[in-house]
């Protein structure tokens, strides 16, 4: 596995790549990585010729209250997973790299930028968007990987790739899932015994909510109260940011169920804030 | 000359030429072509295998009580000096194409955006930035071509390209002029006689804002005086937006020379906007 720190000589390299004829398959992480990066890559080998993971903890998309100082950062136990999963590059620009002195441009997607995590997450979005386009533009991949578990977030992605023109085809993958369902996260690593047992109510609260539409007897109202009473039975869920029945296009709250209906979620347990999604057919 | 109109087939054909190794000159323009536009034609065809010319008049870069509407537009005999020039392709996208109903991303270039012009006509360097980026995505020029003329605009693309990690190289050309000094711009058509012949008044203070930079006794604020003192001598210039010495790079008025030094006016002369500068060293 090569490693790349420079974006010019990251972007000479898929240049060089490109010319020869060979597709590029392109895994964009903040590091910490878990199964559900794993399955990503595992796609991205088996669809492409070159496989290229970046790891970037990118600080324009933490708020000045956020977790960016302690995100979690395991560079060793993650090399020695791509290696094994027989990634080609792995791209590890520093933030001096990315962002000069004089960096001043800013993409943002709006509307949805504003709604669910971008209600609680001001300039959140902002900040992904743009890291994503330098990414790609860096990268130039054939084909660009990304968890359905950051459902919000590949809406704004492709939205943003649509609207600019971009190359990248998105693949968006299923969220893994620990075997008591509950979604892996770089960020589950914060959680204390008992918080970690009581997270496991966000997944079993959207498996319920699905039960419930799929019974045909409910609507988004019944739906949402619902997810909240579950989520309010569990102690250890300090606040409920969001919790519903939405639009999985607009990520607007839905007044009557469509054939896709996208469930999500985002409470903090303790401090540590978690969000998890799922697709569910009328 | 080829003509096409749907972003995906430019984009098709653009790729088809890069994968042959040809290079690809591109000049952006919204039309109403003049020897300025056609000076950067020429200079893309002299370096490289392909010219792409556009002509788009962007929507989203004037403002509601701009000239949108009026704005210029000879489609017929824009083709034939395209033609003339050898050029081989026309792209000459629809709005709806460009942005569709579902549009929603926006790139600011921060700070630079808000500076000169931009404090006149808000939002008028996000509608560009935009735009721009979505040409050099469609075209994917080796090297994209625009004039010194509209100066905050090139600074403004060149930062975007750079902070966005994008592939074209800029190339900047010099202001074409009249006869008599006055920069060709498509809005010198608004002009009536009269207007036509005060507006000559902008570069002739140029000029002598450049000759006082160049005796060594001046500063910079003896120069703004100077500058608006011929301006305001001008009855029929209506409006003074701007007139000074400026930081080349940020844009900021200068308090002391530098070695090169942005000579920038704006005014209005009835309800025409006209814009010139210059770089004089010190």
């Amino acid at each position: 596995m090569e490693t790349i720190r420079i974006p010019s000589i990251m972007k000479e390299t898929s240049k060089r790549h490109l010319l020869r004829g060979k597709t590029i398959g392109f895994v964009p992480t903040m590091g910490a990585l878990h199964e559900g990066h794993l399955s990503l890559v595992k796609r991205a080998k088996s669809e492409n010729d070159i496989v290229v993971v970046s790891i970037f903890v990118n600080p324009t998309q933490f708020g000045p209250s956020e977790d960016f100082d302690r995100y979690p950062r395991d560079m060793e136990g993650d090399m020695e997973k791509l290696k094994r999963e027989g990634v080609d590059i792995l791209f590890m620009p520093d933030a001096r790299s990315m962002y000069s002195d004089r960096f001043s441009t800013y993409i943002t997607v709006k509307d949805l930028s504003d709604k669910l995590c971008g209600a609680f997450r001001h300039g959140h979005f902002t900040g992904v968007a743009t890291v994503v386009c330098k990414l790609l533009n860096i990268v130039m991949p054939t084909r660009a990987y990304f968890g359905q578990k950051d459902f919000q977030q590949t809406v704004i992605i492709k939205r943003m790739t649509e609207d600019l023109n971009m190359n990248a085809d998105l693949v968006i993958c299923p969220t893994v899932r620990e075997s008591d369902g509950l979604a892996m996260s770089s960020r589950n690593g914060y959680l204390s015994p008992e918080e970690r047992r009581a997270a496991t109510v966000i997944y079993r609260d959207i498996l319920s909510a699905s039960d419930l539409i799929k019974s045909g007897k409910s609507n988004p109202v019944d739906v949402k109260k619902q997810m909240h009473d579950m989520l309010k039975s569990e102690p250890l869920i300090s606040e409920i940011q969001y919790a519903g029945v939405y639009n999985a296009e607009t990520l607007d709250e839905l007044n009557e169920f469509k054939k896709q209906n996208l469930l999500a979620i985002a409470v903090k347990i303790g401090n540590t804030r978690l969000i998890d999604n799922m697709l569910a057919e009328f």
